[in-house]
């Protein structure tokens, strides 16, 4: 059960914003501009950093939505899907370029403190190609994680359990994204 | 040095703002309504669980800036900044409701990890009076320093020693707020 009397049966950060709409609108602007923006980083490769961040919090609602939504920008196929999870598990491993396994080195810093990203790590990122607004944006999503992710976990929402809860929430998001629309 | 080109001599979130006007916006409206918006917990306290957090985070910055803008909120006056530096060093021996001394104890746990925060946790919030929104408020609250701490440091932005920088930026805050007005 939730700590509070948010609505029941609605998974993760939706009970949450249901509850308080004021602050769930620069939230959900904030998702908006870092993950579906214009940006030099793919969406695939945003929401990347964002469910490799998701699973070093342990938040479940956030990394399989994150993890979700990385598969449906590449397609949503069962390799996008396998992809995702190598990313999260072993992103040393993983088949992605070397300069987002660098950003990803990054993001694992701000997740466990910010004064860990060191200037070797900005440099290593550098050297294969980030710009400094890519630097600013992996920094800032995994920072940005660090709160949506304390945020459904400190209010103990409701998370359901596998994948196929997910895969439509992940499809909706990289589709129609995260800022509501009037209807 | 910062990590990125960031503008020299502006410290801590401001340079961050300016290099990304586009993010700087909901973050900052999400400052002005936790922290200044209509609550039932005054702007006082609530700047008091951001102090907390960054200070426990160790980004100077917002911790300063935090613990500055809270004295303002009080009056400003000596004895103001010495009961937040209080509160922030320990919270349990320092000046504040039960209520709040409970929703301190919330916040610390969030900032740790939203898995934390217990239901005893909340229950003795509860019994001290806090409501659902005071609740949710502060693991906000405490989430959203996790991303601004995360960002100010994960950038190395430049951050003054020394309260006497951020008191006038502290008043600033308390009586201007967070929302950059068209001038």
């Amino acid at each position: 059960m939730a700590h509070i009397a948010l609505e029941e049966g609605v998974p993760g950060i939706v009970s949450a914003f249901g509850f308080r709409p004021e602050t769930a609108k620069p939230m959900r602007e904030l998702a908006e501009i870092l993950l579906r923006g214009p940006n030099s980083l793919s969406s695939a490769e945003r929401e990347a950093i964002a469910a490799f961040v998701s699973n070093g919090n342990e938040c479940r609602f956030c990394q399989l939505s994150r993890s979700a939504a990385a598969a449906e920008h590449r397609g949503g196929g069962e390799a996008d899907y396998q992809w995702i999870e190598e990313v999260k598990a072993n992103p040393d491993g993983a088949d992605v370029s070397p300069k987002l396994r660098a950003l990803l080195r990054i993001a694992g810093q701000v997740r466990e403190g910010g004064k860990k990203v060191t200037a070797a790590d900005v440099a290593a990122a550098r050297e294969h190609g980030a710009t400094d607004m890519e630097i600013h944006d992996t920094v800032l999503i995994a920072a940005a994680f660090c709160m949506y992710n304390r945020y459904v976990d400190g209010l103990a929402t409701f998370q359901p359990e596998g994948m196929a809860v997910y895969k439509p929430m992940g499809k909706m998001m990289a589709h129609d994204g995260y800022v509501r629309r009037a209807s």
